[in-house]
């Protein structure tokens, strides 16, 4: 029984790792650096480790591990446990035990960091012409002389006074239109989608009208609340893709779709959930106001809250998968050959008939899909950056837990996915996690004494001016385990083909696991740790950067051949990885194309601009669709020579290659070493 | 307490009347002729007595009436009745006693006669264009080197083989598109409706294409399964408005609305729940089918079933205040001044939207509002008769629960609205019904002896042809008051005025009620009746149909100053009540301004037609906004002369001015009477 070990995961912060089985959740936390809120030690008392253990599968050495293992229910959990709770999983993280393997998850009340999306707005210069507006009218009262209906007496000011004809009318509107006119003694605000449609109408001359831009991502949704009247983004709000516990990446939901009849309901509802709880956050918040047209001049700015009924559109970029999923298209054919999604063009859906609780009346603008593979997300990513627009020649990578390319000017767009795991986001790496408080993302390797110095999210100070016990490092971030491999590479630990050097013998850092025999590097100390072990980097870590970095470089070849081009103007890094690591390690190791060091630019979450965009400008929907249609995609597998462009580019390259720009940037000896 | 009375109505027959209170509920219906099942002769033993109490209101001498006064609940009645059933009220028949005044419906199950609701669908000459078309496609299957989503590989063979572009789809079709598409390889029918968006796709080439028209009247409600794909009416499903428990006539549903919270809520889904049972009765039948295209070319006939998501159009005609109801659009405009509509346009909302079970991709149809009190049902009217395409001067009368008068040809259409009240439905009449069997539908008076002859709904053999017990009278229905109250006024009994004549005296069938001192005259005695007393009309029966004939005089004559017009070339009388009246006896007590009476026609229910028109030719629909915005409406009670006018027409007229077509019709002596 002693030996025996469980595989356990942690969500939201995607901590994982075999723990003994037989200790408590709230103990197997602690090993994997998690920090459920246990504030009563363990003695059963305050109820504040509440976890929710979850149903499902995950990829365990290549096998498929079901996790619906929870233990029996013990006496004592339902002091804190409701029947509506047990109902969902939840348990008490002190009193059940590790028996089998496990996927939890870690409610925000039991968290004790908290998890960093990193998908702030960035200014944008777009043109204000949203898909919703708002207009002014004053009615003549009806009376026996002129009996017409309400809604003609308002389509017939809207004619006469904005040129709107043949308005229709959502039937909701109409519902209680009288009242509402009467309310306004026959002044209204009208708001009118596409010019077409009358989806809302508020007593009196009372402007405001707000929408969402959404980027879900297969592990986080970032929501741009904006005003549409304005542009002006007044909130981000974000969460974990509440998917995750059905399957990290897009394969196992689709799986998890396949092996449960209800799956695909369940996905989908707990994303609705999941975007109703934003839109309620949004709503719960007080914002920050100054009227344009205020006419007292004096730039006075008031704090308002936003009504749900004036939340008046919605637009939405996703990958194909969590297209599919959130509007419940089967996504089974999306991961079988040829890979087709249900639809490529916008859709345009009541928000009602999704179930999200916004105006009933508004509708879901949901971004065009590219191809099987690449969905409105990277179309966001191209309206945001526009490479079709430019002379330059653009690459833009927008690497998530797939990563999607797209290379092009004005003359010509190819766009193709590429299958880099989830190890740049610091899955499947052995003592890899999300971006989250204690997270090391920044690595140097003192090449001479093989000294490593590092830095953990949430503390400014770098270890060196540290000391131990404050760093409670837990893990390796993505942009971290990108460092690491590059400083390894530079120092010479680890040589051109990704194995460690034979010359590290005596290197203090450099072990081999005394149990499995496993060549590891020594990132950080236990005593440095919050989990008690020494954090490594792992000879299968490496091969797993090796992997995701060929995969990216090797489409980028592929593409360029397919473009006749050598060499690449400009490189934009999408993505929340994009926006954090080192680029110039990111060469070292050849995970781009030789470009100038300056020319390489991150822009953040491109897919979320682009979505903001979408919201923003009428225009940039049929633009979008014209995307759609016109970016060539390209089934890397297809070429002929892919699996050997890929072997080979797992190599770390030679830095006196094409890297000439790199001097300065990486010592001497290493760029000229054979 | 013996001589306590309560007034207890049955539906859907709609029989009234005051019974003793202490009589249980099965003896009350036989006092009023009803007869609920109870073949165990009250033993309370089989269980097919149960009916259910409504909560509502109803008029009662000027004064609202509030019946939810059913008793407390007795032993035994859970023998029969489920907990579900009793919360819905339903009770024994046979165990509950009358208390106070009580609403009773009783259910087809325990309902002895038939209901007859007589609104048969008739031949109609249709340019067939429905809304809804269906289109083959074959489809190359996707491959690596071609792998466009479903929704484009469809709409790229829609546009190259059918000319259809830019075809929209509804997201819900989207959802299993691909497996469709698989199990028909590749081949599909596949369902557009207005030629813009792809509302079903079909696996396979398998036409088939239905639809409902909905002719939703305050009373009943009538419904037409038709064939989209050749015009024919396979069914006619009919049923009481279900919210008649509500209310009888419109202005008590308003009110019913107003006085609770979830009135209109409850209007509306006990009215789509009533839907939703004609189509599950349509969906449970079988069909008979030829196909046009059968290859066979033998016209052999084949039974099929209709699947639901093949019902794939809806539309419905109703009167402005079911139009409200059915949408839950607040309904209070439409009983107050100045009466105005939500919405006078035509409305097109998808099925879900309403919960109306048909395929959740399909569209409602709601025919226009000409104004606050004629809705759809009166465009649908003049959709059908089309006096708007016709130089000849038409008036048509559609009278049901409500009256609608249309007078008009090619060069001009006004409407109006008059309250007939439901007098010639057979409420508010002593002994009124409405038409079901055993109601008295025909009348003659002998001028000399007052014999009285008649004719029953259910029974073919008039009166005097049978033996009295065979008649088993119950009451009297619409077309039966009329002839009466004619055939009352060419005997003689009644004069000019509609009193009583002073000469009755001596009539064997007058006489003056023992206790109340009304002036009455009988027309079944009791051992004719299966109610086991006298039928009798009485002086305020007559003042009732007085009034009534007297607003459609007055709307007419109105409309035709409005005109400038003085004889009127056709008239059409519409709505089940102008199916079955003698347009002679019309004329005669001066319903009807004068006219040939060949030229007087009955066009059954023309709304339902209309209805009908616009399923299966979307030209119509425009034509319908067109009718609803070009019709003139009439408001009667503004003109300065209407209540004299109303007045004077409350009189019988002479026989010998204007009535004199009528000659051969009636008895000589009477039209030259003084």
């Amino acid at each position: 029984m002693k030996s025996k070990t469980a595989m356990v995961i942690f969500q939201p912060s995607g901590r994982r790792g075999s723990v003994p089985t037989g200790i408590s959740l709230v103990e197997a936390s602690r090993h994997l650096g998690v920090d459920i809120e246990a504030p009563c030690g363990e003695k059963q008392v305050c109820g504040k480790c509440k976890i929710r253990i979850e149903q499902g599968a995950f990829q365990k050495l290549g096998i498929e591990s079901k996790y619906n293992h929870a233990g029996p229910w013990q006496p004592g959990e339902e002091k804190y446990i409701s029947l509506e709770e047990k109902e969902k999983g939840y348990r008490m993280g002190c009193v059940d035990n590790v028996e089998e393997d496990l996927l939890i998850c870690v409610p925000r009340a039991a968290r004790d960091g908290k998890q960093v999306v990193r998908k702030a707005a960035r200014p944008l210069d777009i043109t204000l012409n949203p898909a919703v507006k708002q207009y002014d009218v004053e009615l003549v009262p009806p009376s026996l002389e002129d009996p017409t209906g309400d809604l003609e007496r308002i389509c017939n000011v809207m004619e006469k006074q904005y040129g709107l004809k043949s308005l229709g009318i959502d039937f909701s509107v109409l519902r209680d239109l009288h009242k509402r006119l009467k309310a306004g003694e026959w002044k209204a605000t009208v708001t009118v989608w596409m010019d077409r449609e009358i989806i809302n109408v508020r007593p009196g001359h009372k402007a405001g009208s707000f929408g969402l831009a959404i980027d879900i991502g297969t592990t986080t949704v970032a929501a741009y609340l904006c005003d549409l009247k304005s542009g002006q983004v007044l909130d981000t709000l974000s969460m974990m893709n509440p998917q995750v516990k059905y399957g990290e990446d897009v394969v196992s939901r689709i799986s998890f779709h396949m092996d449960n009849d209800d799956g695909l309901e369940r996905m989908s509802n707990d994303l609705v959930e999941g975007l109703n709880g934003l839109i309620d956050q949004a709503l719960s918040r007080e914002y920050e106001f100054s009227r344009p047209d205020n006419s007292d001049g004096d730039g006075a700015k008031c704090l308002f809250r936003i009504e749900r009924d004036d939340i008046l559109d919605i637009s939405i970029a996703g990958n194909t998968a969590m297209h599919h999923i959130l509007l419940r298209l089967d996504p089974e054919p999306l991961g079988v050959i040829p890979f087709t999604p249900a639809a490529h063009h916008s859709l345009d859906i009541k928000a009602r008939d999704l179930g999200i609780g916004i105006n009933p009346a508004a509708h879901v603008f949901m971004l065009p899909n590219e191809a099987g593979f690449v969905g409105g997300d990277n179309v966001g990513v191209i309206l945001a950056e526009a490479p079709h627009r430019q002379e330059q020649m653009h690459l833009i990578l927008d690497i998530g837990t797939n990563g999607e390319l797209v290379l092009g000017n004005r003359d010509r767009l190819i766009c193709s996915s590429c299958a880099t795991g989830p190890a740049l986001e610091g899955a499947q790496i052995k003592f890899g996690m999300r971006a989250a408080p204690g997270a090391i993302e920044r690595v140097k390797i003192d090449p001479e004494s093989h000294e490593v110095d590092y830095k953990v999210i949430g503390r400014d100070s770098w270890r060196s001016y540290s000391k131990p016990a404050e760093m409670k490092t837990k893990g390796i971030c993505g942009s971290g385990i990108l460092d690491a491999v590059s400083q390894l590479f530079l120092a010479g630990i680890v040589v051109k083909s990704g194995a460690f050097s034979k010359n590290n013998r005596h290197s203090k850092q450099f072990r081999k696991h005394p149990e499995t025999g496993i060549k590891e590097f020594v990132l950080a100390w236990a005593n440095e740790t919050s989990i008690g072990k020494d954090i490594v980097i792992t000879q299968k870590d490496i091969r797993q950067i090796q992997l995701a970095k060929a995969s990216i470089y090797t489409g980028c070849k592929l593409m360029m051949r397919k473009m006749n081009i050598d060499t690449i103007e400009r490189i934009k890094i999408a993505g929340a990885f994009g926006a954090h690591i080192d680029c110039a390690q990111a060469l070292v190791i050849g995970m781009l194309p030789d470009c100038a060091i300056d020319s390489i630019v991150s822009v953040g979450n491109a897919a979320g601009d682009g979505c903001r965009v979408a919201l923003l400008n009428r225009d940039k929907r049929l633009e979008a669709d014209w995307i759609s249609r016109n970016v060539e995609y390209m089934e890397l597998t297809l070429e002929d020579d892919f699996q050997w462009q890929l072997m080979e580019a797992t190599q770390f390259p030679h830095m006196n290659d094409t890297f000439s720009h790199l001097k300065g940037v990486v010592p001497d000896h290493i760029l000229n070493q054979k």
